[in-house]
């Protein structure tokens, strides 16, 4: 396949090169009903991670970023956060002594922000937020930082009747305001981590509760099981780009027939983050196998013409 | 609207009268974009349970029929059952010893039969018991114990692009293996009680193990959390046929715009089941609040034409 004789070009942030081709090749293989790798509408299942593979995490999660504003504007009905961790670190811009809470300071920020509130409100709360909190170094709306390429993947593959699904650590709800908007994605084609919730009647209307307790941390081996869960076929494509994200791929290579698994590797100072210099996204066990299994990893630097869709001309 | 001057009628297996009408009426108005009433497509979400509702689930769930046959296939590998309750009194087909051991039965028994195998080794149990178990009194599959009209109404919704999910009690992974073929469904539009299932690598081979712990029923107050939690998305259209159900039709009636709520009452001794004599599938707390509330409720027997595919003729 020669990708210069599309006329149209349903990748074109991406470099011209092998990776691309590669890509473009795994959906004709596919969609080829007379081929031998053809795979039927059905089966077509392609799951993603969504932080650091189809949007922007840095400096910091955009669902932290989130949950740091709002504990911002909280703060008012809570004078007690002022001499309490993790709050006093959030109040008063102390990332170190954030970091030094580790878990259970991030688990007391979600509960104080993600719960406590019916599901409406929730939903509410985060489209408010998604509709003015911007990036602190592109300074462009939090939804404005999906990876222009990831997002014409996402297209091209269901333009040939792929099933694109979200897999991510991210909260499954956070994540449901803008996916549609932003990817195309419905709801019901989002998974992620989720809290425990309570069906309840308030004055006879039904309302579901958030609970501050945990229910299901889609992250390394729970992701496969999400997927078993949630989308209940195995997928034949698989997207990724952290060790956390390293079970899918492990999971979607070992089904039979035509498969592409890919990983991003963050390698763009310039117009992104350059992960080797990062605590955040480590892609190390995951780089290491992907080389060892020949999986394609895209290099944002080398790979992608442009990187987001509010830049400015291309390289 | 006249239902007589369809050309092609999609619920021809239900009587012509106010209730047929009632639903035909309700897609014709969400679907009309000149209409108050439109929905767009992305909103049309229907929800349905499955046993009682969408197929038979007399004398026994179809998922403990499967269970017991279980038990008795796999009783040479296992002697101590024969003076161990509940797999004894299975063995003896004693179903008043079966009813005695409760809840703890059942998960014992499903802890038995649906865990302790991969989620791959699982689906090939289930799909051979489908391939050739029969129903106690209709003798035909038990893939064609689903309700004629209620395969035409998923089929006519889906028709005016609404996605059609089942919300079940019933085990995910056991409907799945049949909810394509029988109802037109996919996998991911398919939820029910699950058990927790652990991701592991068998000689560099990953696989999920089904884990002998219940992770999630999905009954009564659990359905509306389970549709949160899968969907994202609050239904414009219930359907059920329990107590059990109450909370679908509830939470779905509690949303803006119109919506249609439907509960199956089971009227028909002669070609299915009369639940006013039976334990299983109690329509009492659902029913009195579907009459005060005025939601729908189908009469087997007046408003069904046919109830099986299997039948010959109709009445």
């Amino acid at each position: 396949m020669n990708v210069t004789n599309l006329s149209h070009d349903p990748m074109s942030s991406w470099n011209d090169g092998e990776l691309k081709r590669r890509i473009l090749t795994f959906v004709q293989c596919v969609v080829d009903q007379n081929g031998p790798d053809y795979v039927p509408p059905a089966a077509r299942i392609a799951v993603f991670d969504n932080d650091g593979t189809l949007w922007c995490e840095q400096p910091v999660y955009i669902q932290l970023a989130f949950a740091l504003d709002r504990v911002k504007q909280l703060a008012g009905e809570h004078p007690e956060w002022r001499t309490t961790q993790p709050f006093q670190a959030v109040l008063e811009d102390d990332h170190e002594g954030l970091a030094a809470t580790g878990m259970k300071g991030i688990l007391a920020l979600v509960a104080a922000t993600h719960a406590g509130m019916t599901t409406e409100e929730f939903e509410r709360i985060a489209r408010e937020w998604f509709a003015t909190g911007k990036h602190p170094r592109f300074n462009v709306l939090f939804t404005e930082l999906a990876y222009q390429p990831m997002v014409e993947l996402l297209s091209h593959l269901r333009s040939n009747e792929f099933k694109t699904f979200i897999v991510s650590g991210g909260g499954i709800e956070f994540m449901r305001v803008i996916a549609e908007q932003v990817y195309g994605i419905p709801p019901d084609q989002v998974i992620g981590s989720s809290g425990k919730m309570k069906y309840e009647l308030r004055d006879g209307v039904p309302v579901l509760v958030r609970l501050p307790e945990l229910d299901f941390f889609d992250d390394k081996e729970a992701k496969p099981v999400a997927i078993q869960k949630f989308i209940g076929q195995r997928p034949i494509a698989a997207f990724g780009n952290s060790d956390g994200d390293l079970q899918m791929p492990q999971w979607a290579a070992a089904g039979p027939g035509r498969r592409l698994m890919l990983l991003v590797d963050h390698t763009d100072a310039e117009r992104e983050f350059d992960y080797r210099v990062s605590p955040l996204g480590r892609l190390e066990v995951a780089l290491t196998e992907a080389n060892e299994r020949g999986w394609a990893v895209v290099s944002m630097k080398n790979d992608w013409k442009q990187v987001f869709a509010f830049e400015v001309g291309s390289r």
